[in-house]
């Protein structure tokens, strides 16, 4: 298994869980961040105001998916995320020794 | 060494804590985060009513182990954070090449 | 390349992100989080104040990396986060198979 997390603009995020209900995943987990990439922050615009700080306000986004599925993840969230502006974006995949669902125990590829 | 990463109800945390104390884990991280899995949140009950948004609130709860730690540790959030209702969580396993304790330096297994 | 996490304390964090930029690092991600390591959080000072809880506000650092510069972006974090005080923080770094920038669809280390 796979874990392919994602640090997106905000304003994509509806767009990401729809693009991630598309390619089938089985669940999401989401929670704030900040942060910024090659221009340090400096020339980003967020809520339509270029932002003066460096650490600029994102949204990550992390999904584990079977190993075959994780390409396929990425390329959704690339897609729905997207905008062509500076800022759009990192998407990264570590690989994940072991998943349980809680309620039932489960594990492995069927936890997920 | 391991970081196993559990995905549980925010009113499991106290259990959780507790179990992994009695586990003799050396320390956690928690942060905030909300999710969803196979129902995508619209069947989960949360404080009480049921919530009709997608992304339910949940808490993360990080810990770093030595390997042959990782499957208990596992158990012991399992076991903790278990109520049987949908919802209950997701726990998984991540390889770590290394971990540094940032006051003494030390590193490896006795960083933890 | 790698994907190194540091948990430091709050208030290090501009001498960190500055630590950062002078290692050369193309970019950070910032979230808030909180825990407790072999004390437990019991003998923290935070604010000036003693704690009493066992859960202690931390910064989580998030920055990928290189192969090669896992060593030296832990180190530079290290540093610039010491204090001596117990609670100063922990440092790990996990395998990534692979990174893709949102805006342009580059992928490998050219994305980072
Ligand atoms: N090397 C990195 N390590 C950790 N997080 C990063 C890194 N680079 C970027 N990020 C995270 O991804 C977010 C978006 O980065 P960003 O899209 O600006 O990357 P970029 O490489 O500068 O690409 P672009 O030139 O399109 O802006 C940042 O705000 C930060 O949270
Ligand atoms: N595939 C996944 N990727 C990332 N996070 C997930 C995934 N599945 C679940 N999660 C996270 O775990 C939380 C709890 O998931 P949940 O317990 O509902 O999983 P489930 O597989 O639907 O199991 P159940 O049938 O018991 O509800 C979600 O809110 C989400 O944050
Ligand atoms: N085993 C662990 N697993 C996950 N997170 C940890 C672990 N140990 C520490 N942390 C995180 O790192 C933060 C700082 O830990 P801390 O510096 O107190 O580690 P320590 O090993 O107790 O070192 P010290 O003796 O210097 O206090 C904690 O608040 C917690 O968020
Ligand atoms: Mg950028
Ligand atoms: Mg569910
Ligand atoms: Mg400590």
């Amino acid at each position: 298994m796979k874990l392919v997390t994602a640090i997106i603009q905000p304003h994509r995020l509806d767009d990401v869980k729809s693009a991630l209900e598309a390619a089938g995943v089985k669940g999401m987990t989401v929670s704030e961040a900040s942060g910024y990439g090659r221009q340090k922050g400096h020339t980003e615009v967020y809520r339509g105001a270029e932002y003066t700080v460096d650490l600029v306000p994102k949204v990550r986004v992390e999904v584990l998916v079977d190993d075959p599925d994780a390409s396929a993840v990425t390329e959704a969230i690339v897609s729905a995320s997207q905008t062509g502006k500076i800022g759009d974006g990192k998407v990264w995949t570590v690989p994940v020794d072991a998943v349980t669902r809680v309620r039932t125990g489960e594990t492995g590829a069927e936890a997920l």
